[in-house]
C-alpha cells in the first residue's frame, strides 16, 4: 500500500483530525488483527474498546466520533464501513479473472447453446444437452449444469456447484461452491407400510441477482416451481423445500429451513437457524430473529423471535419469565403460611401435575 | 396437455360436478401459480381459500368438498392428490433418461466390477478399485465410488454425490448430489491438552430402498457399520454420526441432527431440526416435531415436542407457560397487599436470585 | 482375526478375569453387533445393560467394572476404549494408501508448486496457479485447490473438497469431502431497496492440524482472514462466517453455526446446533451444551446452556420452570378463595395481557 495518511484522506473525501498527513500507511487491517503502520477503521461502536488496544497507526472513523486513542493518526469521514470498502478495492488484492473459452475436460453437449467468447467454462464442467448459457457467465471447475436448464447473462457459478436439469435462472445469478439447486423435493406416500416416492417434475426457478451460498439447498418443485424473487440472498447450509416462493430482496442467513409450499412476501429476513413450517405466509418486511420457530402465518410486518415466533419485545420478555418462577414459588409459600396464621387452615394437597413430573425426568 | 375435461375425469376414475365436458384444459398447476385455461388440485383444505383467488379454469376435489368457486369446472374424485400425481405422471415433462454405458472421461478402475451394458456412469465419475457396481445403476457426472464399495441393483448416486470406501448400499438407494457417505466419525481422545484423531474404520451400510438428500452427511462407524434400515427416508442437509442405527422407514426431515451411537427403531419420524444427543434409543413409531432436543431415551411410541422433548400436549402447554408468569406476578402482588391489611406484615425482602438477575442480563 | 484370549490379553496389557485363554476370537465388534466368537469393550457403563444381552464371547472392561455376564470370557484393562482402538488398528482393516503422483486426468497449473514425488494428486483434481503444495500431502479425486492457495505438509484434502484461491493451510490439515473453504462472507449494504454485495477480499487461514468435516462451510474475511487455531476440529455441517477467529484446540460439533466476526479462545467447545451471534467474545474454556442460543460475550470458563445460555444448572432449570406454572396458578387461585372469605373481595379483574392473547394463538 505506501501510501500517504493525505492522499488516503483525498481518496475518502474525509479530513484528517489528528496525525502527519505525510504518515506513510502500510496496508489496511481489521481493528484487532492490525500491525503499526497499518490504518484500519471503527464501523461499528461496540468496537471502541478494541480500537484502544489496536496497534493501528490510523483510523478512519464517523465525524461524530471523538474517543480515539491518543497516538493514532485519525481521518473522519461520512460512513466509515463504505469508506473502507474504497480502500479495499484500491489497495486490496486484485479480483481474480477467468478469460473466456472452455477448457479441453469440460464436457459440453454439442446441443447446448453458449457463446466460446463470452463464457469461460472451467476444467471438469460438464454441460448437459439443451443447456443456455447466457453471454458473461462463468462456470467454475467441476460445476454440473443439467439438461435444458438456462442461465441468464452474467451468471457465476462456482466450482463444484450442481444446478439440475429444466432449472431457470436470470441474470447475474450467483450460486456458490457446493450448493444444489433442484434436487427432488421430499415428498412420499405412505402405502402399504413404505414410503413410496412422489414423482417431483417440476423446476427452480431464482430471478435476477439471487446469491446462494455454499452447500445450500433448493429442492425442485413437485410441479411448476420452486421460486426465489429477484434479488434474494441466501447464504450458506439453507434449505429450502419444494414449491416454496421466496419474495424479491429477501435475505435468508445461514442454516435456515424453510418447508414445503411456504410462501414468503419481499423483503423478508430470516436470521440464522430460523425453522419454518410448511404451507405458511409470510408477509412482506417481516424478520425472524435467530433460532425462531415459525408455525403459523405472519402477515404483518415487523420482527419476531422465540418458538412460536411473537412479536420482538413480547417474545424476548417470554425468555425471561421462566427465571420469575423461584421467586413466584417463594411468595406464594410465604402468602399461605401468613394465611394459615389468619384462618387456620393449610393448603390443599394436590397430586404433582403431569408436568411437575416430567419436568423431574 | 390440450385435453378435454371430460378426457381428464375419465382417466381419473372421476366425476365432472360442473364446467363443460368439452372444455379443452391446456396444463395444470398449483392453485397460486395456475393461469386461465389449467387445471388444478384442492389436496388440503387450507387451500380452500386460496382456491376462490385462483385462475384455474379447472380444479380436482375430493368427492365431499362443496366450496369450489362458481365460475371454475370441478372434478370430483377419491384423493386428489394421489389423482393429480396421475396427471403429472402423464402430462408432466417425461423423465430423463441415461443411456448404459461409460462415459470416456470417467475413470473405472480396472479393478472395478460393473456391467458396461447395464449401468450409466457419467463423465468424471470415478470409481476405485474393488468396487462393485449392480446392474441397472446410474452413477452421475463427477460422482466419487471410494473402493471395495458395493452397490445393489437400481441405485442412484446423483451428481457429485460422494461414497466412501467399503460401504454397502442395497438395492435402489438413490443418494442425492452432495451427499457425503463414510466421512470419518468425530472421534478425538484428549491428551496432553490436544485432541487426537481415533481411527474411524468401520462402515455405513444403506438397506434396499434408502434415499438420501443432498449435502446430507453420515458417517462411517468407528468401528462395525454405522446403519440405515430398509425405506428410510432422509431429506437434505442432514447429520447421522458414527455408529448410528437408524430403523426401518424411518423419515429423517432436514437439517435434523443426530449424535453418535444412538438407535432409533422402525417408522421414526423427526422433523425439520431436531437435534438427539448421543447414546440413545429411540423406539418404534416415534415422532419428534420440528426443533426438539432430545436428550433421553423415548421407548414409547407416540409423538414429542420441545426440549427436553415431552408427549405433544404437554410439550406444547409447556410453550404457553411461560406467558402466564406477568399474570400471576400481578395476583401475587394484589394477594400480598390485601393480606397485609389483614395482618399487618409486608412479604419478606428477598434477594435477587441468580435467576433473576442473569434474566436481566 | 482368530486370536487366543491370552494373545489378546498380553497385547493389551491385560488380565484374564474369565474365560479359557485358549479361546479363539473369531472378530471385534460392538456391544450390539457382536456375534458369537467375537470380543467387544464396555468403554461407557450406561452400556452395562446391554452388556447382558450381548452375543458377545468375550469382553474388555475397566480394572474395576465387575458386572459381567457370566458365560463370557473377560479381559481387565485400565482403559477400555483405548485399548479397543490397539485391537482395531492390529486386527482392523488396513488404512487404505494412495502412492504418490499425479493422475494424468488431474490439471495441475504449470505455476503451482508440488513435488510429485511426495504428493498424491487423484483424478480430475483442480489445482489452479501459484498454489503450493507441501510434501506428503493428499489432494484427492475431484478436490479443488484454488489460486495462490498454500497447503503445509501432509495435508489430506478429500475427494471433492473445495479450497478456494488466497488460503494458507498449516501442516496436517485435514479437510473432510463436501466442505467449503473460502467461499465469499455474507455481505450486503442495502441502497435504493436492493442489497448490493460487500466484495469479499480477504482469506481463510487454517493452522496446523485443523480438521474440517464434510459440508462444512468456512467463509472468507471481508478483508484480514477468518481464521482457525492450531489442533481445532470442527465437525460436518458446521457454518464459520467471515472474519471468525477461533481459538486454538476448540471442538467444534456438527451444525453449529458462527455469525461473523466472532472470536473465540482456546478449548471452547460447542455441541451440537448451538448458534453464535456476530461480533461476540467467547473466552478460553467455555463449553455450549446442544442447541444453545449465544448472543451476548462470554468471557468466563465454564458450560452454559439454553437460549439465552445460562451456566449449566441454572440453565437447566429455566427448561424446569415453565411446568411449575399450573401449580402456581393452582395455589394462587385458593389463595384468593381463602382471602375473599376473610375479607369479602374478589380480586380484580384484570384484562387479558398481550402475552395471554397470544399464547393462545
Amino acid at each position: 500500500m505506501n501510501t500517504s495518511l493525505n492522499k488516503i484522506a483525498l481518496l475518502l473525501e474525509g479530513e484528517i483530525a489528528a496525525g502527519d498527513p505525510d504518515l506513510v500507511v502500510t496496508g489496511f487491517n481489521s481493528i484487532q488483527e492490525a500491525e503499526p503502520g497499518e490504518i484500519t477503521f471503527l464501523g461499528n461502536p461496540r468496537y471502541a474498546a478494541a480500537l484502544k488496544k489496536s496497534n493501528a497507526s490510523a483510523v478512519i472513523v464517523d465525524r461524530q466520533f471523538t474517543d480515539v486513542p491518543p497516538a493514532m493518526a485519525v481521518i473522519r469521514v461520512d460512513n466509515p464501513t463504505l469508506k473502507f470498502s474504497t480502500i479495499i478495492q484500491r489497495f486490496g488484492p486484485p479480483k481474480q479473472t477467468f478469460d473466456p473459452g472452455v477448457h479441453p475436460t469440460a464436457i459440453v453437449s454439442p446441443n447446448a447453446q453458449l457463446n466460446m467468447d463470452m463464457t469461460y467454462v472451467g476444467p471438469h464442467v460438464v454441460i448437459e444437452e439443451g443447456a443456455i448459457i447466457g453471454d458473461g457467465s462463468f462456470i467454475h471447475a467441476g460445476a454440473y449444469i443439467g439438461r435444458n436448464t438456462r442461465l441468464g447473462a452474467k451468471c457465476v457459478i462456482h466450482a463444484h456447484a450442481v444446478v439440475k436439469e429444466r432449472c431457470k435462472l436470470g441474470n447475474r445469478v450467483i450460486i456458490h461452491s457446493g450448493a444444489i439447486i433442484g434436487t427432488d423435493g421430499f415428498g412420499y406416500e405412505f402405502s402399504e407400510g413404505k414410503h413410496l416416492k412422489i414423482d417431483q417434475v417440476g423446476i427452480v426457478q431464482l430471478d435476477d441477482d439471487v446469491e446462494v451460498g455454499s452447500c445450500t439447498t433448493i429442492d425442485r418443485a413437485r410441479f411448476g416451481r420452486t421460486w426465489i424473487g429477484e434479488g434474494t440472498k441466501i447464504d450458506n447450509l439453507v434449505q429450502i423445500a419444494h414449491n416454496c416462493v421466496i419474495g424479491k430482496h429477501c435475505v435468508i442467513v445461514a442454516q435456515v429451513g424453510i418447508s414445503g409450499s411456504t410462501r414468503l412476501g419481499n423483503f423478508v429476513t430470516m436470521a440464522g437457524q430460523v425453522g419454518v413450517a410448511g404451507h405458511l405466509t409470510i408477509g412482506n418486511q417481516v424478520t425472524f430473529l435467530a433460532k425462531s420457530g415459525v408455525t403459523k402465518d405472519y402477515p404483518t410486518p415487523g420482527a419476531y423471535t422465540g418458538y412460536p415466533a411473537k412479536p420482538l419485545i413480547e417474545g424476548r420478555r417470554m425468555l425471561t419469565y421462566p427465571a420469575r418462577v423461584p421467586e413466584l414459588l417463594d411468595r406464594v409459600k410465604e402468602l399461605e403460611e401468613r394465611l394459615a396464621a389468619l384462618d387456620g387452615k393449610k393448603p390443599s394437597k394436590r397430586k404433582k401435575s403431569k408436568a411437575d413430573a416430567s419436568a423431574e425426568q
